[in-house]
């Protein structure tokens, strides 16, 4: 791809190009996703030969709108993963002045920039001037900062006045969905969610826009029907519409956050941040820890600009846990 | 969805309201789809839980490039389905004149209109007048028609010098692909590939762009990376590699379509026209038959503005050739 490179997580082919010596298997912890995912249901043979039904992909949209509490399933859109609606949407609007709460998920502002917007960076909200959309991640990748509802509902007006988007990325936003902006949807918002973090089901392909007519419209136009896989449906509504494993998850990776904590609170400088499924860390050792990390064969997040942090996905089993374990152990 | 309804072949919903009394299960005939599906390789958790990785997904455009006689990998933009790209395409162009060589895939139309664009079916390339871009599905969907490649490059350069696109759909091309514009791609021609449809699985979502970088980029910078699915990666590049499978399965589908002629062949008005994976019949009694096939559960596809024609796909089973068989031999 002839594009430049953002650096994400989940690539291990990267990892063992920077660390060739290191022990297999790798221990991937680049990734804010789920390591305990959903129970794939059994997916007949049927799901992979068949066209996907109509039906059953507005299904898929009336499950997310309930696990959501969006007010209407004709406000959901389903698409192959929220990344192709990130993509999509500075495609649907003529050239605009961008700013975008950051620092934060690179791709909102890769993606605009490649459309042709004007896209600005901006440190704190008292700095929009002129922006015509105003792209948050809510709550925040990779520091876990949360806006209020509140906020979000007063700056969506003042967008609306100038005829302005306000797109809020609510990636991981399942586990704790009290700021959501999903019950109050204004309509010059465009909420976006994720499903294969929480669910643990990244490769399946399954993310969700939510806005009013005018912008579903417009995404429905471009994704064509049928762009949600078989498999994903299936597996995306049975999840979707499983509150109990939901509350589960979200008290038993609570409990692995904490214990990630405990284990970098002697190398962190400042109070960890993040959200249940990523611990962000910041510590003038970031650099060295990374490459210690590396030559044992875990994989973190760092960041290109920001040489100072580090995060860390949730480890899976306890094999992965004694090893994070271990190093950090003989780190400090 | 708040679009106009076209109809589409694959969806049972739609025979069982217009048929509420005929015997489950249906047959469905409404699609071009291989009924013999290529087998799904074990599909290890890991595809459903992990981000595709970069090198997988490229790997899937190496293995289509091969397998499609494309000039580079770099040509090749792979998708969830091709129906996600017939419907970006249209959103990567400003508005521009458009001629659909007619009657064709109906989508087609539907995406540059719903997109701004003015769009005319055309009956035949002499009425091509000042066409910015120019859409032909090569061979035609549903009546087989197959431009040859001589004709389709002279079109090309025309477009060229008013620096206009030439789409070609090769979604039925895989099976006699000796027309295709895939060796000799002009600068300004972009050609889709389905993968569903030869393959028996339409459910994983996969199909290509085949076109020179300036689109190849803008295709790219729309869909983001991660947009195909790990299991749709993974059961795509195992099949597009095996040759042995594509030659068994062309062989087989070839002596179904002439079994399928011969039964049709009494109520035919013309000589059968198609593809290898669909066959279009013309006759008078059309509805009637549409109506009588209907009433048995077995589910053709017809035409909004063309009462005398029904596609029909290929039958799977012994019995379900036999329940076929009986309606025709009961009809005339």
């Amino acid at each position: 791809m002839s594009e430049a490179r953002i650096w994400h997580g989940g690539d291990l082919d990267e990892a063992r190009r920077l660390f060739p010596q290191a022990p297999e298997p790798w221990i991937d912890l680049s990734t804010g996703i789920n390591p305990i995912a959903y129970p794939v249901p059994p997916l007949p043979a049927s799901l992979f030969a068949r066209l996907p039904s109509p039906a059953d992909h507005r299904d898929l949209e009336a499950a997310a709108a309930e696990a959501y509490g969006a007010e209407s399933t004709a406000t959901v859109v389903a698409a192959p993963g929220t990344q192709v609606l990130i993509s999509l949407l500075p495609h649907l609007r003529a050239p605009s002045r961008v700013a975008i709460l950051g620092p934060t998920y690179a791709e909102h502002a890769h993606s605009w920039r490649k459309a042709g917007h004007d896209v600005a960076e901006i440190p704190s909200l008292n700095r929009l001037d002129h922006a015509d959309v105003l792209v948050v991640v809510n709550p925040n990748n990779p520091d876990g900062r949360l806006l209020k509802r509140e906020a979000l509902l007063h700056l969506a007006k003042n967008f609306r006045l100038r005829g302005g988007w306000l797109v809020v990325d609510e990636a991981f936003a399942d586990f704790d969905a009290g700021e959501s902006l999903m019950p109050v949807l204004p309509s010059n918002a465009i909420i976006l969610r994720s499903f294969g973090k929480t669910y643990g089901l990244a490769g399946l392909r399954i993310g969700f826009a939510v806005a009013p007519e005018p912008i579903t419209i417009k995404l429905r136009s471009a994704l064509g029907p049928w762009a949600v896989s078989g498999p994903a449906i299936e597996a995306g509504r049975k999840a979707l519409r499983d509150r109990q494993w939901l509350d589960s998850a979200r008290e038993a990776r609570t409990a692995d956050a904490r214990r990630l904590d405990a284990l970098l609170m002697h190398v962190a400088e400042a109070p960890l941040q993040g959200t249940i499924l990523y611990r962000l860390l910041e510590s003038p050792r970031a650099g060295e820890l990374f490459r210690a990390l590396g030559d044992r064969g875990i994989w973190v997040r760092r960041f290109q600009d920001r040489p100072h942090l580090l995060r860390f996905g949730l480890p899976c089993t306890d094999a992965e846990w004694k090893r994070l374990e271990a190093v950090l152990d003989s780190f400090s």
